[in-house]
């Protein structure tokens, strides 16, 4: 599977305030941005903390990108997948909504009433991992349902959890010209961090967009 | 008082690792431009955050750019500021060093005998705020000392208090292509983080400078 990760994140590295408030970092131009890479992914994925934090829908805004879809025999949108152990995810959260198929990855020892009822509410459930989602293991039964490129738009604790596994092939960083601050303020890859082996970039693109950039790595 | 703010962070916002141990985020092109910033300005400042993690000595490097200072009638290195409370700055510290002046700002409540070791280190002191360093007032002091320009390495707690107290007039910011991660990790900006009135930055510019890239913000 290929992974790209794109996020929004302040000057100083952060995602939202450290009351998790999603804050508008990006602007007009970086929205379509973010639309097109949806669109030509197979599946959008978030970490349930953003899910209970923003209740983002990840569907295409652009009409135009859905028509392209559909006429290349495509779903109208892209799948939206969750990362949820424990089966967190709000059975009306947006991203079960009927758009768009949506996946929830949980973990083993999560009992069976939780997954029933987000399964009721209309998601695919993908088991992995004993008590916490095993990314490599879920991505290969993504796969195996027909996700082969995968968007990872946050937050993160999932990113950092991303990079350790070794998943990542592109990440995009959109920095807006604002400082939010905050040392216990989401960043752009959270978890328990790196101390050896920090994973290496390669910068292949840096592009004014809106009032800030877009820095495009290869992994 | 003029103040520019000079960081490197990695891809992810961070200034080290959660164990606060310093990692090379930048290269050779990029020390250049600092210790160049460095010659231009009256006085380099850090927290003792910094001093503590790192004992840097904060002079300057490059032999033409203290003779370019001495043509100029100048002291061959900028003075050395740390804001430190408590006076825990080791006696013994780099930044104590007889290289060029230091001055260390304390609040009014430090024991005289803290501040007398320091001051018998080589350290003029300055004393400003209660029970921790107030900034403007440390600030308009070290102006009286002829400080009009300054410029701040770090870390993120101070930097944080600069712009909280809208001390800040430049930030220039050198991105890595490195993940360290780490919800515990130093950022650019830590503290307390905003919720609302974010500082807006302008990117006045934006370069490539060995495999990352210096963004240029004025406030
Ligand atoms: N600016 C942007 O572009 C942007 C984008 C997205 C989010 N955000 C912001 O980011 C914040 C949320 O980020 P977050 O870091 O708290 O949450 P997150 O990364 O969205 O979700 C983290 C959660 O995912 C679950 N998870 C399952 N398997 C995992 C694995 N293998 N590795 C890591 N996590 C796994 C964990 O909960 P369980 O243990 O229960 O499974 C974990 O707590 C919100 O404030 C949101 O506004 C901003
Ligand atoms: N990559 C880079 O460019 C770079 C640059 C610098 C540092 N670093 C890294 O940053 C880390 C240290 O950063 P840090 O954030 O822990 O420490 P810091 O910002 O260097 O120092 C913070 C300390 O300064 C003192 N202080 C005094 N007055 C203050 C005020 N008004 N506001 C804020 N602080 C004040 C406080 O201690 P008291 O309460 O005792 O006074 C505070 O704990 C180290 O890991 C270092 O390697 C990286």
């Amino acid at each position: 599977m290929y992974v790209v990760v794109n996020a929004a994140m302040s000057a100083d590295g952060k995602l939202s305030t450290r009351e998790r408030r999603q804050i508008r970092i990006s602007g007009p131009e970086d929205f379509e941005r973010v639309d097109r890479l949806r669109a030509e992914s197979d599946a959008v994925m978030v970490g349930v903390g953003t899910v209970l934090a923003d209740d983002p829908s990840l569907t295409l805004d652009d009409r135009d990108l859905v028509a392209e879809r559909e006429a290349m025999g495509r779903d109208p949108h892209p799948a939206r997948v969750v990362a949820d152990s424990h089966a967190r995810t709000p059975p009306d959260a947006s991203i079960l909504d009927d758009t768009a198929k949506s996946f929830v990855l949980v973990a083993e020892e999560e009992p069976t009433e939780h997954v029933q009822s987000l399964a009721t509410a209309g998601a695919e459930m993908v088991v992995a991992g004993e008590n916490r989602v095993e990314l490599p293991e879920a991505f290969e039964k993504l796969e195996n349902r027909g996700v082969e490129r995968l968007m990872v738009e946050g937050g993160g604790e999932l990113i950092f959890s991303l990079f350790e596994a070794d998943l990542v092939d592109e990440l995009h960083t959109f920095v807006g010209p604002k400082v939010i601050g905050g040392r216990d303020a989401p960043t752009l890859a959270d978890g328990e961090g790196f101390v050896v082996d920090f994973p290496e970039l390669d910068l292949v693109n840096v592009e004014r967009i809106d009032d800030g950039v877009l820095l495009s790595y290869d992994v």
